[in-house]
């Protein structure tokens, strides 16, 4: 594998297990990482960024595996005197994660940006990939519901994704600006290839998309872009896509997720259960397990993503319909 | 004891002691506290009152005994993530103690006052005993010393008291305001006591009475008001009142604490060890033990400077020199 430095894009959880794959892959600082910040929210006072966090203390080994959010040896004492005095306690704050929120909240108000603070604090975990919210402005997830509008987490946390979806939109989106580090990522050269995680794409990529100029970038960029699909079988490994799309009326497949994508990726990985797809989908298509649950699974996929990016790159006469490289 | 209701007035962690003896001693909601907010400061854009915590925390039963500030049963892993992260790590934040400060935060900025917010949260407590700041503005305690000004968490924690202080000043007292709740525990009949707790009279007690006011709230007063000296045997129990003492040239003697004090108290409590001492105030003065180890100390303690009070309110020919009651 000849790749050096690769940009991917994702949300939280499921992407960043991707990412942790092609962090150990990729050679210290040849790895970027364009991050969703449209579920970023306001609670008690401190700026959260979900998404950001879960890729930062990923990439730190800090995060906890068993829940797939927030720290490992976590403790929740804050959040025990928060409810003791009548406090808001739907959204879960741990007692580690907290330093997160509290000193971000306090450069965010010093006039510091959310990039530079990100970067700064990736830094003293160790963090050898470049971590890059999509913008420093404020885009706002907002899910419409049969319950009305939503703000994200909202919509995530509070309500646990139980209301039926009938559209999302970016607040703030229009008027937004991608950080510098994300044009810089995506224009610069050398560059081996663009990967989207296997993030929910309608409320993790989407957001990213939505802020001007990031999609014009990609579409420019000069090196294949490639999709993992978040769909196995029929189903997301985790979180509300599957429920997502059929609310949406879209058929849960990988099939609809390169539609989806449609103008933007020059391949798609789907799982070996969905090998039959394979003849539905007009891109080049590789197919791999893409279930990770060691960070074996996540260094193996990272390896057949690179790899299915070397052949699209290598190949200018790749068919429209590819079963991808065997893998 | 005919006590009904007593305003006490007290800074941290030794007056602290005394206010639990006195609610223990009080009927529930006949006990108000006026606190010092001298000490509070920003830190981590956090609204931090370590007065008025120390005295929530204290009626609510839920202080460390030990350490004589913060929670019981705490936690530090926010303290480590932050300094991990490379935040300002020099004043300790318990994972329980932050929720205080992050709500408070949160709805001071919201606009509500800090002594709505202090009664409120004193409520959720279940603590009978009224919490009241005396100030909802900004009084912030300057400690001038040959190192040069230090803000008084900058001298008290960073510093660890070791400073020499040339002199102490209130910015902002000159155009603050006491909280509506000060003024009525002074003026509101019927009134049993005013008590000025054991807390350093320097640090603790003067930010109250420079607020505008106060001074003349408390001398109006028809009451008896005494104060408890802080000195024992020359000593202060804890903290820097007898170092300060002697750097600005004072005696460090209960004798010292009445002239401190001198046209604001009708009688001072000073130790048992320091009875000789009574021959050299002039001023009715209990003498009894002081040191509050046990919750009996300070329910015992409460008891007597409330008889205290009730003799130099029934004797209208007390003497100037007096030794007070036998306790």
């Amino acid at each position: 594998m000849n790749a050096k430095r690769v940009v991917a894009l994702c949300g939280g959880v499921g992407g960043a297990k991707l990412v942790l794959g092609l962090a150990a892959v990729c050679e210290a600082g040849d790895l970027t990482v364009i991050v969703n910040t449209g579920d970023d929210f306001e609670h008690l006072g401190l700026h959260i960024s979900p998404d950001l966090d879960t890729v930062l203390y990923t990439l730190a080994g800090v995060s906890d595996p068993e829940r797939g959010w927030g720290r490992a040896d976590e403790t929740w004492n804050f959040m025990a005197a928060l409810r003791e005095l009548g406090g808001d306690g739907w959204f879960n704050l741990g007692d580690r994660d907290l330093a997160v929120h509290v000193e971000r909240t306090r450069r965010m108000r010093a006039g510091e940006t959310l990039s530079s603070i990100v970067a700064d604090m990736a830094r003293r975990l160790k963090v050898t990939a470049r971590i890059v919210p999509m913008t420093d402005g404020a885009v706002r997830t907002i899910v419409h519901t049969t319950r009305g509008d939503l703000p994200f987490q909202e919509y995530f946390v509070r309500h646990a994704c139980a209301p039926v979806i009938t559209g999302v939109t970016f607040a703030g989106a229009a008027t937004a600006q991608p950080t510098p580090a994300v044009m810089d990522a995506l224009a610069r050269e050398p560059i081996a290839a663009i990967v989207i995680c296997p993030s929910n794409p309608y409320l993790s990529i989407d957001p990213i998309f939505a802020v001007p100029g990031i999609r014009a970038a990609l579409q420019a960029a000069t090196v294949p872009v490639v999709a993992v699909s978040p769909i196995i079988g029929g189903k997301a490994v985790k979180g509300p896509t599957a429920k997502i799309m059929t609310e949406l009326g879209i058929a849960t497949t990988s099939q609809a997720i390169a539609a989806h994508y449609s103008g933007l990726i020059d391949g798609i990985v789907i799982d070996e259960i969905d090998a039959a797809d394979v003849n539905s989908i007009s891109i080049p298509t590789a197919v791999t397990p893409t279930l990770m649950d060691s960070i074996n699974d996540k260094r193996r996929l990272a390896h057949a993503v690179l790899d299915f990016t070397g052949c699209i790159a290598s190949d200018s006469s790749i068919a429209p319909r590819m079963p991808g490289p065997s893998l």
